[in-house]
C-alpha cells in the first residue's frame, strides 16, 4: 500500500501529451489555445467613433463657430468620408470611421439641428467620442497565449481576428469501462440479485463537461473475454477509466490480465478513504494510462477527481485548482489513511467554508448530490479544528 | 434612465417559465431536473458483501469452530446461494449477495485456506462487511427533488433508479442577433472601415456552456429588413439578445421597430458602466422576451452576465449565485453610476480574492480574458476602501 502524496505524485508523473487538432471556432469553447493568437490589424482599426452625432474639425471651435452646416451623414460600415469644408460638420454614427478633417465628435445630446445646421450647445473638449486606432492593440500584438482555456470571452477574441478555426490540444481519448456481472443496463429492470450500472454513466457525465466523450465498454468476469477486449482497448486509447474489477475477488481478472497485456502497475491500493483499491498502470508499448478504480459509487467518483482531473489538467497543460477551504465542524482523520470527506461550500463575508456532508460511509451516492465536493485530510493524530483551512476538490 | 437595481429587479420580474420536456439520461447533464425520483427499490437491495473473503453463521465463531468446510461460491451477479450447513463456509465476492444462513464475512486477508478447508486467523465481529439491505435508501425514499442541476453525481443517481430518461426543465429558444452593416463574417477579411462579427459569437459560446444552442441572425441598418426579421423570431424564441442598435443613431431602427411590433420597452439605458444603452422590453402577445445590448465588446459581455444571467437562472428555478469578493486595490464609483469592474479572483488563506485589472476601457476584449468576472460597485462618494466586500459576478 502506498500513501497518499506519493499515489498522486506517481498519477502526475505519468501525465502525457495527446497532441494538436484544428477546430471550428464554435467548438473551440472549453479547449486549450494551442497556437499564439496576434492582432492581424490594429484595434479598433481606425479612428471610429464611440457615439452618435456630429464629427468637426476643431478649427471650428477654436474660432468661436457653433453653427455648422451638416455635409452628410458617416454611417457604420460606410468607407471613410471627409469633412470638405473646416467649418462644416458630418452627422456620425457609433462604429463609423472618423472622417478625414474632422478630430472631435460631438453627441447628439449636446447640439440641436434646424434645417441641416447644427448649433453646439455644449462646448467639447478637441478630440473626444473617438476611440484612436490602435489604442486597444497594435497590429501583430499577441492577444492569447496558449495554454489558456478557451471560454466565451476568447472565442470573441479569435472571432475579431478572424480565426474561424483554432488551433487545440487534443483531448484524450477515453472508454470507460465498467465489470462485474452483476450489472445490468439502466433501461433494465434488475433482477433481486443484480444492480443498474451507474458509475460508469457518472464518470462519462463527468468526462462530458470537460469535453470528453467517451466509448463505452462492460466487461463481464471472464477472463479470456476481459483479455481480449483490454488488448483492444489498449491499442485504441489515450486512458482507460474502470471502475470494479480491482479487489481480491476470485472473479477480479483485472490485475492479472493487465500483467499478462504487459502494463506496468505503477500502484495497486493507496492509504485512504474512501478508494483504497485503486489501480494505477501504465502501458509503455501503446502509452495507454489506465485508472483502474474501486467498484462502489463514491469511492470512484472521488478517484476520479482525486486524481484523473489532475492528470487530465496537467496532460492538457492547464494549471491545477489548489482550493482550499475552512472547516466549520472539527473532524478527526486518524493514520494511516487520507480521508476524502464530501463537503458543501459556500462563502461566508469573504470566507470560503466548507460544511460536512453527513453520508452513509462510502457506498451512497445520493449524498454525493449534496456534495460540492472533497476535503482532503492527511492522517494525523490531533483533530482537525473549526476555522482551519484543508485542501479542497471540487466537484461541481 | 433607470438605476442598476431598479433594471435589475424589472428583468428579474420578467422571467417565465419554459416548460418541461423529456431527455435521455445522457443529455440531462447541466439541465434543471423536473420529476421527483424515488429509490425503486432498497438500496443495497439485498444484504451485499462488502469484501471478497468467506461468508459464516456466526454460530461457528461462537462455538470455537475456526476451520470451516467450503461450500461453493458466491459471485456478484448470481443470485441468492444457501449455507447448507451451519458449520460449513461459503466464498463470497464483493458485491454478492449474502448467502441464506450466513451473518458476517471475514475477508481473505484474515483467513487461509487449504483443501478447500478455511481457518480463520482472525476472529470476526458478527455481522461485519455487510452492507444491509436498504441502509442506505429505503425504497419509495425521494433521492432527488425537481429544481436540482443535474451533474456528474445525479447521474449516477438517476442511473440507480433506472432513468433511462429524465423529465427537465426546458431551456428557453433564443436567438442571438448581430446589428450594424460594419460587421463581417468572422471568416471574411474586412475592408479599412469593416470589422468582424465577435460579440455575438461571445454570447453564443457563453450560452453553449448553459447547454443553450441559439439560433443566429443578423440584421443589417434597414428598416424594412429589420422588422420583417424581427417579427419572425418574436413569434419563433422566448428570448431575443441583440447586440448593438439601440444608441442614438440614424441607424438605430431597433427601439423603434420593436414599439411598431408590440414590443413594451420596459426600459432604455441604465445607469452603469459599461453597459449603459441597455434596452430591454417584452413582446405581450408572444410573452418573448428582449435583451438589447450596447454594441460594444464589453457591455454586451457584462450585461449577458449581469441581467441575462440571473434571469435564465430564476426562469429555470435555480437559486442565484450571490458572490462577494474582497477588493485587494482601492477604486472610486462616483454617484451616479454603478461600475463593473473586471477582476481575477484568487483564493489566499480561504479568503475570496478580486483583483482589478487594468483594461482600456470598455471597448478592449483582450482584457475580458484575463477576467474572471466583474465586481459591481454601487455609486457612492466614499471610495471604495482595500478589504471591502463587493457583489462578485462571476463570468469564468
Amino acid at each position: 500500500m502506498i500513501n497518499f502524496e506519493d499515489a498522486f505524485t506517481k498519477v502526475l508523473e505519468n501525465t502525457k501529451d495527446f497532441g494538436e487538432e484544428t477546430v471550428t471556432l464554435k467548438n473551440s469553447v472549453g479547449r486549450v489555445l494551442a497556437e499564439t493568437i496576434y492582432a492581424d490589424r490594429d484595434f479598433p482599426p481606425f479612428n471610429r467613433s464611440t457615439k452618435d452625432g456630429i464629427a468637426l474639425n476643431y478649427k471650428s471651435i477654436l474660432e468661436g463657430k457653433t453653427e455648422l452646416k451638416i455635409e452628410g451623414i458617416c454611417s457604420a460600415g460606410i468607407p471613410q468620408q471627409e469633412l470638405k469644408e473646416d467649418y462644416n460638420c458630418l452627422e456620425i454614427m457609433t462604429g463609423a470611421v472618423l472622417p478625414k478633417n474632422a478630430d472631435t465628435i460631438v453627441m447628439y445630446e449636446h447640439v440641436s439641428i434646424t434645417d441641416g445646421v447644427v448649433t453646439i450647445n455644449q462646448i467639447p473638449k478637441q478630440g473626444i467620442n473617438i476611440h484612436a486606432q490602435g489604442t486597444d492593440e497594435k497590429e501583430g500584438a499577441v492577444l492569447l497565449s496558449p495554454g489558456i482555456l478557451i471560454d466565451a470571452a476568447e472565442v470573441g477574441v479569435l472571432a475579431t481576428v478572424g480565426k474561424s478555426e483554432v488551433n487545440v490540444k487534443k483531448t484524450p481519448k477515453i472508454t470507460v469501462i465498467s465489470t462485474g456481472n452483476e450489472l445490468v443496463p439502466v433501461e433494465e429492470k434488475p433482477l433481486p440479485h443484480q444492480i443498474r450500472k451507474s458509475n460508469t454513466l457518472s464518470i462519462e457525465a463527468a468526462l462530458y463537461k470537460e469535453y470528453i466523450i467517451p466509448e463505452q465498454l462492460h466487461l463481464a468476469d471472464k477472463k479470456e473475454e476481459i483479455k481480449k477486449s483490454l488488448s483492444v482497448a489498449l491499442k485504441n486509447n489515450d486512458a482507460l477509466l474502470l471502475s470494479g474489477g480491482v479487489s481480491k475477488g476470485k472473479y477480479d481478472f483485472i490485475p492479472e490480465v493487465m500483467e499478462e497485456l504487459g502494463v506496468e502497475k505503477v500502484f495497486h491500493r493507496v492509504a485512504q478513504k474512501p478508494g483504497k483499491p485503486f489501480w494505477f498502470g501504465i502501458h509503455k508499448e501503446t502509452e495507454t494510462i489506465i485508472f483502474s478504480f474501486p467498484g462502489n459509487p463514491v469511492s470512484t467518483f472521488a478517484n476520479y477527481h482525486v486524481y484523473f482531473l489532475p492528470w487530465l489538467k496537467k496532460s492538457l497543460g492547464l494549471p491545477q485548482d489548489n482550493l482550499q477551504v475552512q472547516l466549520q465542524e472539527e473532524i478527526e482523520a486518524k493514520p494511516p489513511l487520507t480521508k476524502f470527506v464530501q463537503v458543501t461550500t459556500f462563502l461566508e463575508k469573504g470566507l470560503f467554508c466548507g460544511k460536512l456532508i453527513n453520508g452513509n460511509g462510502s457506498g451512497d451516492l445520493t449524498t454525493l448530490s449534496r456534495a460540492n465536493g472533497f476535503v482532503c485530510l492527511s492522517p494525523r493524530e490531533d483533530i482537525y479544528k473549526i476555522g482551519e483551512l484543508v485542501p479542497f476538490i471540487k466537484v461541481k
